[in-house]
């Protein structure tokens, strides 16, 4: 091989920067999910330390589950999240701190308690096609001062068009970004630049768009650059993947990718990935993975923070956890039905000791 | 919430399938780097009749490096791969047994070898700029009745016109189908479907186009589905990502993936994630992620066997692995180069032993 041939220039990736986007990073929210919302405020400290370091400039900070997820329905949190949230806004020079909020979960009471402890940002959380219960939470946040944002969950189950009307009912509320989330992984390339594109023709000038993606088909950093390209202003990931499920698109993949093809992040590339091979893996008991549940839930288009619930129930009666999770899909469940998972799993495992006719 | 809306109709990826394509898998050939070369007999004959009974029609069987590639060079293999070859093909009753080579390290003698031992398919291997290197082995390989599928490694290394071209040299010396390899998971996207494209214009009905992935930045398997859509014939995956650097496209992944989007490779869903959950994981020391090292490979563009070498001469001369792949990196250095890899820590040792100019 000649040395010509070695240095034959490369072609690939090779563009220049032509987007930027606002990096959204969520590991000590979502990413509580993967460890059972018993993150300690040493673990937050530094992490939203290592984050803030990096550049990153929003840190969302909460209960898997959002503001009051922390019950025994969702699972008890290890330590109070208001304790968390101050934990990170105490050590953070630069980056602004998000709390996430199910409205009807959480209320304006902990909205409030949230702000006074050092949110910038509340992100209202709904299924994607009950915007409505999040109008008066948007009404409320503005009037605190908070920078909003709305997340339409499992975005899958419901077509690009009326995922654009209910972004309209949020930003008529007074969301200022209306994210697309793949709480499931479920959505595929197009599925998500179709749904950014509608989002934008809808919103225009009035409010930004976002994009949350999960790991489940290994799609969430794909996605995540064909959501900048259709528009999207703002984009999730978490370190290590750490999230439901199979996890959030990584941020240390993110910015490297989005370096790779033009997409500017702001955040240091070296640094980020300290954040996640020294700070944050070696917290981590258990990674986020694709495996036979996640991936059931990718496929068969199940709400991610199911997985645990299914694992507990599998464990208790019997009955595999992805087979829970695929009749969970077929039943079409969605957050706030995490009680249902027990009634599906006794159901199989009432069938399993019935006699075979024979 | 209403049933009505619990029952919206699931719109993303409900399309009809369109296109179908075969799934090679190399967990026992690029999954070989992953557990340092040390396949038993008894992995090979479970996990090859996992893959079987699952319905892959090929699976692949070599040192990571291909035949002859155990040496102190490469590593050596726990088990001679001429035996692993044979119990592959003992097991199997209906998938095709592949072997990889890299003409120079391997030669007509080993492809002999392994075609007594059962294997159906040659696959060769070169750098991307170099197929010239191949012409005597496919005309041998064809001779003795073995499909052929040449391998164009680092395909990120030059541009998709170039590509195309050594296809050409290739398809013209015997080989059957021309596979994209992204050895450093340095592709993305568009990278890969315009390479794939530029293959298809230039063989036209004459050769197959494959594509080989890796998820060093999480793209391998968005990168297939472009890759089919592009008219990619062929598609290679392993269990768990089991390969070099951040490993494989996840076959079972794959499987989930095409089938969402409508894609037919044939395989069980459900066999394949009991081949990779029940079978495979259990075998497995260290799973194939995406962290620093690995990620920095695909920013980089690095090889992606280089990982192991760069790990061990990290240890030995205390500099950091990533610093040496992106040294590495900057040098351009191809597979053959391994030995180059202490020449490159050795030389960052040096430097940070000299007194700084104070």
């Amino acid at each position: 091989m000649s040395d010509d041939q070695r240095t034959t220039e490369q072609t690939a990736g090779a563009e220049k920067p032509k987007y930027k986007v606002r990096i959204t990073d969520t590991t000590l929210r979502d990413g509580s999910h993967a460890i059972r919302h018993q993150y300690t405020k040493e673990n937050v400290t530094d992490v939203a330390r290592a984050l803030d370091e990096a550049g990153v400039p929003v840190i969302e900070v909460t209960h898997g589950d959002g503001l009051a997820g922390s019950s025994f329905n969702y699972g008890f949190s290890g330590t109070n999240e208001m304790d968390l949230i101050s934990a990170a806004k105490d050590v953070v020079k630069n980056a602004k701190i998000a709390a996430l909020m199910l409205p009807g979960l959480g209320t304006v009471h902990e909205m409030k308690e949230a702000r006074e402890r050092g949110i910038d940002i509340i992100r209202l959380a709904t299924h994607c096609t009950e915007a409505d219960v999040s109008i008066q939470h948007f009404t409320e946040a503005r009037k605190m001062g908070l920078e909003t944002v709305g997340f339409l969950m499992l975005s899958h189950m419901t077509t690009p068009e009326d995922l654009a009307k209910q972004g309209r009912i949020m930003v008529d509320a007074g969301c200022q970004c209306v994210y697309v989330v793949d709480s499931a992984g479920a959505l595929i390339l197009e599925d998500v630049s179709d749904r950014v594109t509608a989002l934008k023709q809808e919103l225009g000038d009035e409010a930004q768009v976002g994009y949350h993606g999960h790991q489940n088909l290994s799609f969430g950093v794909a996605n995540s650059v064909l959501a900048v390209r259709a528009g999207a202003d703002q984009i999730d990931g978490s370190l290590c993947a750490m999230g439901a499920g199979a996890g959030n698109s990584p941020t240390e993949v993110l910015v490297a990718a989005f370096d790779r093809v033009g997409i500017e992040t702001g955040i240091d590339p070296k640094k980020i990935l300290s954040a996640s091979d020294d700070v944050m893996r070696p917290i981590i008991p258990r990674l986020p993975i694709m495996e036979r549940s996640s991936i059931v839930q990718g496929k068969a288009g199940v709400y991610n923070s199911f997985l645990f619930h299914a694992e507990r129930a599998a464990e208790r009666y019997g009955v595999p956890a992805y087979e829970i999770l695929e009749e969970v899909g077929r039943r079409r469940y969605v957050g706030g039905q995490e009680d249902m998972i027990i009634d599906v799993a006794v159901a199989m495992a009432n069938k399993a000791k019935e006699p075979s006719a024979s």
